[in-house]
């Protein structure tokens, strides 16, 4: 029956226009990540699967991008988002090819004083494109801290104020980094992470270490980006913080890319 | 050549199912809501317009909708609503509409101390339905404030954690109650009001008064319930409070309704 | 130390407002729901977790809500959300408790013609509430489903406009109903399913389907509202139907609820 | 008073590390656009408005961007961002400054057969970024369309489905484009244009219009390229379509830039 069906996709185009991403979007999915302990943790992706497409045909073939997931059984990890590329760019005999997926992460917080365990969800992403030749992959994380205003403590007679902030970083490496060690970069560089759980001197803890430790949005960023450089596995990144401000129902915003740093 | 376009719609149903609500749902329109000092405010809203559809019909007609909202030329108000449901009622030849809008709502903030001014966006909301013997109308906005936790204070040797809160309220009322009072009232219940544009000498402000006016997200929700109970307009209401806690990545959250209010 | 730290939200409150909910929302957790093969499905949920505050106290002690659920180690299913109820008003001293979770569920679907699987999301949520004497359970499903209108094939020379649509249920019940059977009452009452992954000939079947099978936003909660009514285990009921429209930006939006059907 | 109070944003930072970009972002403010009949258009934006921060400065000041806000009283245009741009890096005392507003826009439509007319929502977006040398400008238009899939048309006995889809196009040019022109360009490339108001004759009309021009996600994106590039104003582009697939929960995707397309 299906040599009935037209393949309307494979016909000849003849407008000339190469398409630099043909595929799906929005697509939601199950899938396991491996965390630092080698551990498999069951997570949600939304992922956006694309491949080029030359000029000479008219579409692509939207149902291979889910076989090819399906394939991987969900398997979707810095290990391999390279082979689910490699996947897409054979089943749809494209030259390039494209993954993107945005998934939450939890990671374990042990309270700063009673230790008491919880779970805290990170929003992470990978991104990978591989032609022939090379490829690249960009791992993303977005990790939620606390900042405690420098300019409000210093003019203020008592407190300060504080604020959830996001500290978004995207990088690229020569080996391997975990989205734990970059969990714990956002919060060495805010004035204090954030727990689910918190009892009562715990939280004592959190108020008087994040009054003690004031940075600004651009200081966020700043700790942040130095922090990145400083480390030889990571060869490229971009950093954006995000106060959303106690004192305004806006957010106070900073940005910096590796590209933007001074040479040695 | 109308005529020959059967009308589907209007063909008989004979399931036996009447529905309490057909229409329309997440429309954008333009609109103009009059704010208190009468003068004409230009807003985006998002519409859902419906009918109760009789067990009899198969179906609504749903482009009547658009052309009573573009009869009314996007006077939504307080004052008008009552006459856009009737026109519903009408126009759609039923028993009941119901008219659901929700709005972004710009009102004028000086800065505590300096006096400079600015605009802050409040999310607001109205909901009317009416038969022909009775009509009900509700009124709900959310404004941002700032809350400063009074258990952090307490226990902590320097400084207290403070966020962004949301109050929420709904209310029904036997004469106008302004947007512009909700929302005063929901300032007084708060460690502070916020506003898009702070100088510094706000800034000082700002950290000291919400320092010095510790409140939980159960006194916000509490300290607004009262403010509502004895306003002899309002009939009835319902306060929810949410922080987006600045220790947390999760809410805390009050809820509290005038029935839940014991008798004098 | 803990003793030295005073119990701000134990301090007596005076101002008399009792509070429906206290709580925590907007919290990300992971959690574990078995579907109907038995199986443990690793989700994520979206949790608010209340109870209610008597007039005599200040506040609610947010972190035993974390405790809670981690002591539940995310088994959050039909069968647990009762004992985790019962837990909160343990935990937090309380009359009466509520649990209110959304979270993504995945069901496998084969393609109608090949057969060939693939995972669907549905969103789900569970909200389950109790005092001493009764407890309240409420589980609600939202299938994405196909819609094909009946006024357009029937005026229209060829072709007929169709569109995603989402059909959200709610029911109480007396004995169990799986999610994957309010995902198959949805599917019968559209004009066609949905499917991540069809192949050519499946596609042909569908557009067949789909057009042979004309349905309003009406006919569709009509439907299903039938399809509820006969199953002699749900108890209540409410329908929520909504239409992308291809042929607008805007929804086609349809509802009822056990409460507007006649008596038999 | 203000002498009492430190610049705590203005103390030397010794870190050597410049922000590409420091300020505020979501912000929702009124903001007023001119459209191609020379009336203005009230309308809420999403700004983000940065500045490029040195090396030697510890923080900027959030105020100011406000204070630039209000000075242009929400004039915010094609025409006027040049100048924004100009008054922040004045104000801030930059070398760059960058403004990034994303807005609803609303166009008036007249149904393809009775004529009669609905307003229809834009979502557009407005990116400019300027320093002493040279400025850059990026217009951003998604419209609403509808597309009909070839495939399902060719394989199929009757019918064939169809969706609402998403025309995204951002260009730059050496000479005023309106958002007009580029809705008009979505609409010429894609099934059927969409309107929110249509009546029994027009609805007809879309059906069978749309069953005659079927078009694949790709196709879309390729027919809007190949207008862009024929338009002699415009300098770069890149288009984003998006189908809301109708037999699927997720969506089909394609991207071209003008960077992909072949010299002449």
């Amino acid at each position: 029956m299906t040599e009935a069906l037209e393949d309307v996709q494979s016909r000849p185009d003849y407008r000339g226009v190469p398409l630099r991403k043909a595929g799906i979007s929005q697509l939601r999915y199950p899938m396991v990540v491996w965390d630092r302990d080698q551990q498999r943790q069951h997570t949600i992706g939304t992922f956006r699967l694309t491949v080029e497409l030359p000029r000479e045909y008219k579409g692509t073939h939207m149902s291979r991008f889910i076989t090819a997931l399906e394939h991987h059984r969900g398997e979707v990890s810095l290990e391999t988002v390279p082979d689910l590329v490699d996947e897409l760019r054979n089943r749809l005999d494209a030259e390039r090819a494209h993954v993107h997926v945005a998934f939450p992460y939890f990671i374990r917080r042990a309270a700063p004083v009673t230790g008491q365990e919880s779970s805290l969800a990170l929003q992470c992403w990978f991104d990978g494109s591989a032609d022939e030749r090379e490829a690249e992959f960009t791992l993303g994380v977005e990790v939620p801290v606390m900042t405690l205003c420098p300019c409000s403590r210093a003019i203020s007679a008592r407190g300060a104020h504080c604020q959830r902030s996001r500290a978004r970083m995207k990088i690229r490496f020569r080996e391997l980094v975990w989205i734990e060690e970059l969990a714990a970069i956002a919060e060495a560089s805010a004035s204090c992470g954030i727990w689910p759980l918190l009892k009562r001197e715990d939280e004592k803890w959190v108020t008087e270490r994040s009054y003690d430790n004031p940075v600004f949005v651009e200081d966020l960023a700043r700790n942040i980006a130095l922090r990145l450089k400083a480390e030889p596995r990571i060869t490229w990144f971009e950093v954006e913080a995000e106060n959303e401000e106690s004192i305004h129902d806006h957010n106070a915003y900073a940005f910096v890319g590796s590209d933007d740093l001074p040479e040695e």
